[in-house]
């Protein structure tokens, strides 16, 4: 949480941080900081133990304050940008300003800067200001902004729960609509011609519209043998039939700049023996690995449960790469269980063999076990639930069935 | 141009370049240098007239050949990750990669590293590369990347065209259903309720959704006043009203990576004067700066010409500021004529006071003259052309007409 920044800070023996960029969007170290979106972004600036100051664009300045996360907000214009400018010229203002709000702020120990931004101008930004004496050092994964950001605030899982409403609504309009499609030998009708998976996804594209949610990542809506793959977002010209696996998986963002994640597979019609199986199993190592969760448990034991009731029920797992037993597998559950969820839709913790660290409360985390068979098709069940001291909470509920009748 | 990028390295005297990401989603240069989209990024390096390398992960290196851009390319198997990983620990493997490819490829001179990256992680790269060996140098904007994206090739225009044609289609659709809504006693209704801004983006947001485009960066749907603040994206109350000035300002985003930028204005029903002379007098001002805009003109000359014919229209212009007669203007033409559009929405070549270098054939900017008065409204029209040796190509056709009858 961002009131554990001077803790995440002292631990690396930071004096301060910087946090910059054009614009917020795209930029979730600043979103997280400045507590929203501004449109032309600006330089976060905290001392250890210090109130943090923003100084950001004269046209920023009324949405900053109306962000109300940070008390101290100031503009460029104060802190004199034009006239830097019309010093050093319009590239190196940027060097100048930082440098002088450092100073201002008492910060002459070490310093670290973050905010997703082009590279090359700032390696050049770090070499200009250590040339003005100040203490740059670079940081490994997680920085101290990841650290805060992998764990939620009140505000933060209300938000994530609002896209979580919204995606669940979106699911079951998309489910019913499959359901109360026209079906003739095996296929399904839209408008009396045969549904695809193309023709799918606009009405899901519209329905997001509709919500005021936008999906840059795209949606995976995979039929058959594509949903094998858990990478393949689904061919837009395969034609919507009874009695085949489907994989739908919707990862939208909403305006907050927070994410959801959720999957559910089905079969529209009967479902064969087959898949059967491998929903059952995919829905009892899901719900294995939630009855274990909990603040204080590893991503790594989750991992592992889930592993167990899958290979109980006959598939292969990662477990076996892990343990060196074969460099891949080519068919089973064969990824994570699930990736932390907030201003990214893939973020600490993780939950996988390299998960080590005890889960917190307040961590919001996929649980998604999966099973895929090449050439047939796959299985995958995701919610996105907040751990909690007593386990977790689910931030959207939409019903688990395997067959759409 | 892509092909340029051997003399602008030179130019630079940049023995090499390393462009990486995680992913190509929000990282427009290495979208750029893979030609296309990679789920998981990867490590482009090029070498001064040398064939570019890219290292990408197992699961991305079919997609990265369909996207026929690169000769060379290899997984980071192959190049050692996961003995890397076992050897220094997961979060020290980029560095030993990168540097082996250097290597490889047989740099040993000036090499700038590129992308939109997380910067703590960036800087702590730069470091450690350096500690290797490597000579790792920043780079001022323009980027040497920023230098080849500003002229696009003609496979990069016919992105953007389509992005544009269905942009049109949009606008088009959005000024039709507004044209057809019921009106009584000046109030537009839909569905049988009155229209406001937000109903009318609600709609425009479908209409992206069934064109397969996204708006990350949001839609300007501003009626009346708020329409005098060209930042300002519109009022979700606000009623949609006869009479009065609106600016539709749509910039979408397609699968490609390109973006497209379209302004109109209008009034539905019929306008006063006041309005009638505010458009008379942009349309004016865009025109002469088309007439203008052509291969070796500068973007400064295309900027003063529209400021005189608003000018000479008898509002204030942003040439007050840069004269340093005035520190703002409250009302009148108060940003600049435009911007380039490519795999982003706001980047080189800008057409400002600023802009002293002459346009090449191959450029594609908006110009997007505009006036706004305050507590009124605002008229502002915009198109995206690509700068040609004779003139400019607008790359969408929309009606430029005042009062939607």
């Amino acid at each position: 949480m961002l009131s554990d920044l001077d803790e995440h800070m002292r631990k690396r023996k930071l004096q301060g941080i910087v946090v910059y960029g054009d614009t917020t969007l795209g930029n979730p170290d600043l979103t997280y900081v400045v507590g929203g979106n501004l449109a032309r972004g600006g330089i976060f600036v905290k001392r250890l133990h210090h109130e943090p100051l923003l100084v950001t664009s004269n046209l920023d300045i009324g949405t900053a304050r109306r962000l109300r996360r940070l008390r101290r907000i100031e503009t460029s214009t104060e802190w004199g940008l034009e006239k830097l400018a019309a010093k050093y010229g319009r590239e190196n203002t940027q060097q100048y300003l930082i440098k002088s709000i450092l100073r201002s702020e008492g910060i002459d120990g070490k310093v670290s800067i973050h905010g997703r931004n082009d590279l090359a101008s700032g390696v050049r930004l770090a070499d200009e200001l250590r040339k003005l004496g100040a203490r740059i050092v670079g940081e490994t994964s997680p920085t101290v902004l990841e650290s805060a950001r992998e764990t939620k605030s009140a505000r933060e899982i209300a938000n994530i729960r609002d896209v979580g409403a919204k995606t669940a609504e979106i699911v079951e309009a998309t489910l019913s609509s499959l359901q109360n499609m026209k079906r003739k030998r095996g296929h399904l009708y839209l408008e009396g011609t045969r549904a695809t998976v193309g023709r799918v996804k606009k009405l899901i594209s519209s329905k997001l519209a509709e919500q005021d949610l936008i999906a840059p990542e795209g949606t995976i809506f995979a039929i058959g043998p594509s949903g094998a793959d858990p990478h393949n977002a689904g061919n837009p010209t395969d034609p919507i039939k009874e009695g085949r696996l489907v994989v739908f998986d919707i990862f939208p963002q909403a305006g907050s700049g927070y994410w959801f994640d959720l999957t559910r597979s089905f079969v529209i019609g009967r479902a064969d023996l087959k898949a059967k199986r491998l929903f059952e199993t995919v829905a009892e190592a899901q719900n294995a690995s939630l009855d274990l969760l909990k603040d204080g448990v590893t991503g790594e034991l989750a991992m592992l449960k889930a592993c167990q009731v899958i290979e109980h029920g006959g598939y292969r797992t990662v477990r076996e790469v892990f343990e060196g037993k074969t460099r891949s597998i080519s068919s089973g559950f064969n990824h994570s269980l699930g990736h932390g969820v907030g201003l990214t839709i893939g973020e600490r913790p993780y939950l996988s063999f390299l998960s080590k660290d005890p889960l917190k409360s307040g961590q919001v985390v996929t649980v998604e076990p999966g099973i895929y068979l090449p050439r047939y098709g796959g299985v995958r069940i995701e919610d996105t639930v907040v751990i909690t001291a007593r386990g977790t909470e689910n931030l959207a509920s939409v019903d688990k069935e395997l067959e759409l009748a």
